[in-house]
């Protein structure tokens, strides 16, 4: 346990600061070499990263129609169901998000819109790993889905002799997506940037990665013109803030429910109240014995801490700024305390709303900007989708009055032509 | 003039292809080092620098308030009012945009909200160059005012002995903003990422700027966690689609107007009709030769092209494929035919509707997406300012129904803990 209070500010800001990631030069040489293989030979290139990375043997990129369709038959009743009922919710709530142009007079005779224009063409790039992750294909494929992208790809790497798997099949069919191709790392990220006989271009690609997937992301936005990604990737991480009414069983259970990510997260417990924070530490040792994934949540227990402040009120100031990816309230009237949360990712408010509810089901996307990029990019939300754009129609009438503005404007900015294309209109005949 | 159905489709693809932009590795290295004369000796730095690219004598960072207090003592009553009529004009427009939260229950018992939060330290980088650029302070100011932004830094670089200019401050005053920087280049953008004495630390930068502005940009929102620039720059472009129901005159008037902002600007004209394309053609001649920035115009217009199509649809599809900045639309109809228009950042419809319109002070943004960029990218607008976030508040009640989703997602995910969090509420006394 630290003691706010009692630590210097070096130690304070040791205690918020995130595990270092960084892609070393190797990295990005190697993302490099796989770009230019893949802008070189496409789907041929794409087959023998998958021998080399995933000794895959299939000499297949894309999944037949008649799998997703009947992607169903290999599900138990009981996933079916659950993925029917995330679906939803998840479709509910972001189907709230759609977005309505608006348009104005700001002076009469000057009418202007604000238009949205979903993005064609998206990708949705899903790890492989040690599991299947269906929830983030729901995550993604609802919002593809919801903005009416005419071409939507999930790519999603599968290893050695393995088939995929039916709960991506069964998810990525919910969504409406036809074009599954089995492929992942660095290189179908390039593929989907640049096109191949079997993999569609696209405009924009979502999904988290490992450290060559993120720096192929990055590269290739930095170097396809028009070509962008959806966030900054980071190892995930929660913050709890309790107090002593909270159950320290409850607040045990979400700290390692982020720890089973991986090795580099980050758990944090803020409380005001020293029995508690024992007691939280107490049920981890409980806890963490029985879970498959201990080796890991210890691991990443190592780079966390529980902290001791001085009130709840601290633990928010804390709080907003270290700008969680998750945040989670436990603690008196914690829903009347939401105006204390600054740059969190998304908030989990009371005693029965673990993180788990948003990674899976109530409806919220589990996408988050972490590592600190909370405090200015958004969640994964519908607009991610669509792109907003301008329209402007004015009448001769309406330039006439707009013209006082824009003259001295141009004149002051030294730009003689854009004044012309306002003279040049009133000085005519036409009307 | 060039024909396009009669061009093979190479020559096709270089109609429509962009003047290569690239900063080279010297421009990276540059910055690089510029960045950390910044951090390590904050604005000592940015005065060295200042005098290095700038001939800046004066040692001075910030200019004081009564300067901008009293900035329209020196402005013409004629720039005043006109700032003035564009600044209400943005304004109400951008207003129009300020978001709402939304709420839903997506199961009895599952509240799932969406929240904004202003971006709380944000900076506004207006270039330099022959004049002022009082309509770019305007167009970010006025989205910093009304997101609320705590901190509101404003830089631009002045050059020499010379002063601010007063429109620069008066715009600034407008929007309410306190803190000038009389700073630059890569210098400046690295100021605000990690702050100094003199400048306020800040998570998101806009503004357009040069190479090392740009490149600084970059570098910056890649090492700095949570730091964050607006969208990637470019050169600025126009694309006209007219038909023979257009004036001529206004059409080359119109592409003009883009050519003088830089010789790497690019023009593009769309017609079904040779006539028409001929009278632009000696319209471009006739108007050219009285323009302040005939030159820079000129090798603009050589980067360009006056393409005839075979009919206005024709030139709709190209104008998708080549997503323009601006697009202007002077043909038949043309408000009819807006249904058509995909990948443009702003679009000005009609006879009397010019680019300067947008450009100064119709309402809409100047700040857009070029160099392809507007495929993905939205134009600048006031959800730039903020970002999202979700909030979930789930009853006991609501966690046992939504427990059927979460328990086989987590379980096929092969994440002990994440079902852990959830059994053991369920399993606990307390309701």
């Amino acid at each position: 346990m630290l003691v706010w209070n009692e630590l210097d500010s070096q130690a304070q800001q040791k205690a918020l600061t995130r595990p270092a990631v960084s892609a070393g030069a190797e990295v990005q040489a190697a993302v490099e070499s796989i770009i230019s293989m893949v802008k070189a030979r496409g789907d041929e290139a794409l087959l023998e990263l998958a021998a080399q990375f995933d000794g895959r043997i299939s000499p297949r990129l894309c999944v037949p129609t008649i799998e997703i369709e009947q992607s169903e038959l290999n599900l138990s009743n009981e996933l079916k169901a659950a993925i029917d009922q995330a679906y939803s919710n998840i479709r509910k709530f972001h189907e709230l998000q759609l977005p309505k142009p608006k348009q104005l007079e700001t002076q009469p005779g000057v009418s202007c819109e604000l238009r949205y224009q979903a993005i064609d063409a998206v990708g949705i790039y899903v790890p492989g790993g040690s599991a299947p992750l269906p929830s983030s294909v729901l995550m993604q494929g609802v919002c593809a889905q919801l903005s009416g992208a005419t071409t939507v790809v999930l790519a999603t790497p599968v290893k050695g002799s393995e088939t995929i798997h039916p709960a991506i099949l069964y998810a990525a069919k919910k969504c409406g997506i036809t074009t599954v191709i089995e492929s992942g790392g660095a290189g179908i990220i390039a593929a989907m940037a640049v096109g191949t006989p079997s993999v569609p271009k696209v405009s924009k690609v979502f999904g988290p990665g490992n450290a060559y997937v993120t720096m192929a992301k990055q590269l290739l936005s930095q170097s396809v013109p028009g070509f962008a990604i959806d966030m900054p990737a980071g190892p995930s991480e929660v913050l709890v803030i309790a107090d002593k009414t909270a159950n320290p069983a409850f607040a045990a259970a979400d700290l390692l429910s982020q720890a089973e990510h991986g090795a580099d997260s980050q758990v944090l417990l803020l409380s005001d109240d020293r029995t508690f924070i024992k007691e939280v530490s107490a049920e981890i040792e409980r806890q963490i014995a029985l879970l498959s994934r201990a080796d890991i949540a210890q691991k990443a227990m190592e780079n966390s801490a529980l902290i001791l402040v001085e009130s709840v009120d601290q633990a928010f100031e804390l709080s907003s700024e270290y700008g969680p990816e998750h945040l989670i309230l436990q603690c008196k009237d914690a829903y009347s305390k939401l105006d204390k949360v600054k740059n969190a990712g998304s908030v989990f408010v009371g005693d029965y709303t673990p993180e788990s509810a948003g990674d899976y089901a109530s409806g919220t996307n589990h996408v988050l900007p972490t590592y600190g990029y909370s405090k200015t990019y958004s969640s994964l939300n519908l607009m991610d989708f669509f792109r907003t754009y301008t329209v402007q129609t004015i009448s001769k009438q309406g330039l006439t009055e707009l013209s006082k503005a824009i003259l001295p404007l141009a004149q002051a900015e030294g730009l003689d032509a854009h004044a012309n294309a306002v003279a040049i209109r009133l000085n005519s005949g036409r009307s």
